[in-house]
């Protein structure tokens, strides 16, 4: 399911579970607003480009500041955020990298309100090792209904 | 959770991840369209059993038959859907085979509109190896919300 | 994640994977209202305190006295309920104790409807091993929309 022109292969256990506790802490920090910690969790230079946005944002500094305004935003509007991601396909590239393949999904709830699915979307990471730590190198995120489905 | 007429007992951890990896991959070819592929993660004769349909689906050509066609309904409808397996109780038979119960959620989006929860299901399947690669043998869905519940 | 004052380190994935088939099988007992095997997965003196009720439940009889309440009341409404427990950061204390902070998402069915999100959740487990088998001692949970986020 990852680019098909690399050399990967299906990771083993032991890697993969650290991928699955890797998205946790870093999902868990971005809900909960730890910005710093979380543009932590990429490398210096991460790029995260969602389709449905003009520009990629790229480099911890703009990372953390756009989960700082986001959180703001939604912290003003009343409203908390939890990122899931699931179906993990984890591949591990001859350089040692690793391309994931991906379900997120992005549950809302207002303060005394329903919980409402906000996002379905499709994300490919490419997590590096860095002093012994996994770290987001570049994430593509497809939002589901923004382009006609093929 | 599995028939309790069976000798059975909760796998380890290699061959838990394994069976993971083997869903979002399973599960990613599906939502994608690739039915034959996808057939391909069945057995020969692999069983597809909703209880909410009124005949199972037998064999790798009806069932990627039976993808193409849902598939081609869904793009003509301008409908993305994830298939999500979670919680996932594996046992190990005394033949081999994988006896997993699970949930499923289905989330559909409309091109232009708000993802939806479609589904949510009991999947019991029966895993067996073939050739090194693990294969669906059996799957029986239950759909909720069309039986009383008990 | 977890408190900060205790001296905890992320788990190795057998112990990871053990934890992931504990909560599959305990939420599969918990919404197929097997009251009596679910309070066995809780310690003798197990907790359960939702921040959005009074007051904790606490002991296995207790405990199986709340779920077959709850059970009966679903059934009676034809609702069938699904509990989905992700994106699991779980780290090993010096007690040997297991500290899980994770995402709880129930889903909710009745009978002739759809599925609806009834709720969303944060829910952070103390886990103890008992005789081989994991135990929760005390669950802490926190619903979506119920406080101001921050």
């Amino acid at each position: 399911m990852t680019d098909t022109t690399l050399d990967t292969a299906p990771v083993q256990e032991a890697l993969y579970t650290e991928v699955q506790q890797f998205y946790a802490r870093h999902m868990q920090l971005l809900d909960s607003g730890r910005a710093d910690e979380w543009a932590q969790t990429f490398t210096e230079d991460g790029e995260f480009a969602p389709e449905h946005r003009p520009e990629p944002v790229v480099g911890r500094s703009a990372l953390a500041q756009a989960v700082r305004s986001t959180h703001e935003a939604l912290v003003a509007a009343g409203e908390v955020r939890r990122h899931w991601h699931g179906m993990l396909a984890v591949e591990a590239a001859a350089d040692g990298s690793l391309h994931v393949r991906c379900y997120a999904l992005i549950i809302g709830t207002l303060v005394g309100g329903e919980p409402e699915v906000k996002m379905s979307c499709v994300c490919e990471d490419v997590l590096v090792r860095e002093a012994g730590e996994l770290k987001v190198s570049r994430r593509r995120v497809t939002k589901d209904g923004v382009s006609t489905p093929e």
